[in-house]
């Protein structure tokens, strides 16, 4: 994916802005609370239908006025689309491709954007909710039925831990057989999920790794574990998923009573990183998690060019340039090949703009709602 | 307070460092995971008996050692200190100053130092919780008293919201009268809790918006109010302050009952921060945000000075050159009138070296565990 260019009107503190991005990356540098993440956000809310920093729609409308316009020309797949979002107060948000209304989950199924911004360091130092909402997320792309499953999933298992709590209550550990029929949806989602789940990882972890290698010179050793509440096989099929699952469910249906809530399943697995054989959420210093965060993106983005046979655009708020030079120097060549990457920056030192390759590459000042492309 | 000599011994990944700090600033650059803020965790575990990234200690010990050693000469209130602590895998750490053992709380209560990481961030993007946490954990450096009160606060919290549920349970919104003497108690504490924020905020919230002024160039006008779940009148006593909480839980008492929870006191009430009369948490920049933690630590260091007459140790991790040359500028100014300062980075543009003051500064070269100063 590609865009060639950008149209902003009345988001933010954008009154009007136009700019036609460079083919790899485009940095935008500008003092602090001038605007730059507000075209990051430009840029996913047209790729995606939503903004990573709120769900407050109304909020990105420019504080004088009543809507809000975005427009982008882009090259997806080969092909070129037009993709236009309009924001109002009063009505619901239009999104449009080639001049066809759409709808947001039909537009993040046909394009798509990969974010990094300082707040998902908390896919390392956060809760294990964290990191299988990452897991979620990430996979929805892949695997169309993946949010399906996902969302039966979760129905099924509320209903479970209801009619748990409900058992516990009245105090009848002896009528298990009400369990049966959930227990049997949830088996059957939740063998859906962990299959998905262990499909990617399969792929994931291997291009991380070597990504890893890449950026830290050989030096730090990434493994990525999938720690699961079952004892999955590594030989795993679904079927086999399925009778472990089944497995666990009943031998943990005292447990299960006790605690009134379902105590196994996919819901309570988690993702653990290690860096030379050490957990990183321990002992990782705040430039290996952000490494490890980056490392994932552009797995991410490897698997989408396996997969999907396009690459998604890459959007990196306020992260780049906290890393050191070497590994901002493997980063920059990974990046000149075949992404096209959005950096945000306060500044940007002269050995860095050495890397910049004036063809391929843009420096935009952004400064009071006003950017102007740097002379290279 | 002024930081004379340090002496790290099997600390994370440091077998044996000593270094002299200088007056002002201290600097120290490398690349990520060579070690940097696990100096800052040395200086900070020295001054409060405790790191401010983990609660695990024994993670903290070199993985090939069975003990840790941590020594600083110091000088605080116009004396000299040396503190010394000693963690071991099997044994209890022993914390000693001037040669004599003490606690933990005493030692926090004699030193202290001010730290800011990029996880703090959460105390403007984060939860209420995450607000109240900041202010308690602040106030307790100026009011002794302030986390006894505190911590029986939050006891009989639990008391009342236990027998809240219980009444709820057995359907019994007619004995309200067994909730008086868990309410005479929560009152008399909570009242204690809202008269020492109220008086540290009122004097802090000027100091804050002084600060902010100076660093943004009046540009961006900080505003910072308590949002309180009582009525609080700017004319505070604590007896007003007592009878107004008396009220409101008199009359949320059939609110209380349905949720089986207390909706109201210190323990629901938040901060919040403006610029510029927007919400930051919406609406602010990752630089705005973190303009106003700066502020607000420089605030504390203020109070200090006025309330104890000394200033702690500021520690900033890797939180300073992500802030606009200009920002950056005018916080230099402020540090180097009378603060000891370490900050770590990965980088300094030449343009942030021409701000130092060879005589009151250095700038400390770290890289697998060694750290060099830089000739200046």
């Amino acid at each position: 994916m590609r865009i060639k260019e950008l149209f902003i009107n009345n988001f933010r503190n954008y009154k009007s802005l136009h700019i036609k991005p460079k083919e790899n990356l485009n940095i935008f540098i500008g003092d602090n609370a001038q605007g730059k993440t507000n075209i990051l956000e430009a840029i996913c809310f047209l790729l995606q239908g939503r903004s990573f920093r709120t769900s407050h729609e109304k909020e990105i409308i420019n504080f004088d006025s009543e809507q809000s316009k975005l427009k982008t020309e882009l090259k997806a797949y080969n092909q070129n689309y037009s993709i236009d979002i309009s924001l109002s107060r009063t009505k619901p948000k239009i999104i449009k491709i080639n001049n066809s209304t759409t709808s947001k989950p039909e537009l993040a199924t046909n394009f798509g954007t990969i974010v990094f911004t300082p707040d998902q360091l908390s896919i390392i130092k956060g809760s294990p909710k964290e990191r299988r909402r990452f897991l979620d997320l990430e996979l929805a792309s892949f695997y169309p039925q993946y949010k399906y499953y996902f969302v039966n999933y979760q129905k099924v298992l509320l209903q479970r831990n209801n009619l748990l709590k409900e058992l516990k209550e009245k105090k009848q550990a002896d009528t298990f057989d009400l369990l049966e029929l959930w227990d049997n949806q949830l088996i059957s989602y939740g063998a859906k999920i962990l299959m998905a789940r262990m499909e990617i990882l399969k792929k994931l972890i291997p291009m991380a790794q070597q990504i890893h290698n890449q950026i830290t010179s050989d030096k730090e050793k990434l493994t990525i574990r999938y720690r699961s509440s079952l004892n999955l096989n590594s030989n795993f099929r679904e079927e086999l998923i399925y009778d472990q699952f089944r497995e666990v469910i009943l031998k943990n249906r005292q447990q299960d009573y006790l605690k009134g809530q379902t105590t196994v399943g996919p819901h309570r697995d988690d993702l653990v990183f290690l860096i030379n054989n050490k957990n990183i959420t321990d002992f990782g210093s705040q430039g290996q998690q952000r490494t490890i965060i980056l490392t994932l993106k552009f797995a991410i983005i490897n698997l989408w060019s396996c997969e999907l046979n396009d690459v998604p655009v890459l959007l990196l708020d306020d992260v780049f340039f906290e890393l050191d030079s070497k590994r901002q120097k493997y980063i920059f060549d990974l990046l000149n090949k075949d992404v096209q990457v959005f950096i945000t920056s306060t500044g940007m030192a002269n050995t860095e703009k050495n890397l910049i390759n004036i063809k391929k590459n843009a420096i935009f000042n952004v400064r009071s709602g006003l950017v102007c492309e740097e002379e290279l």
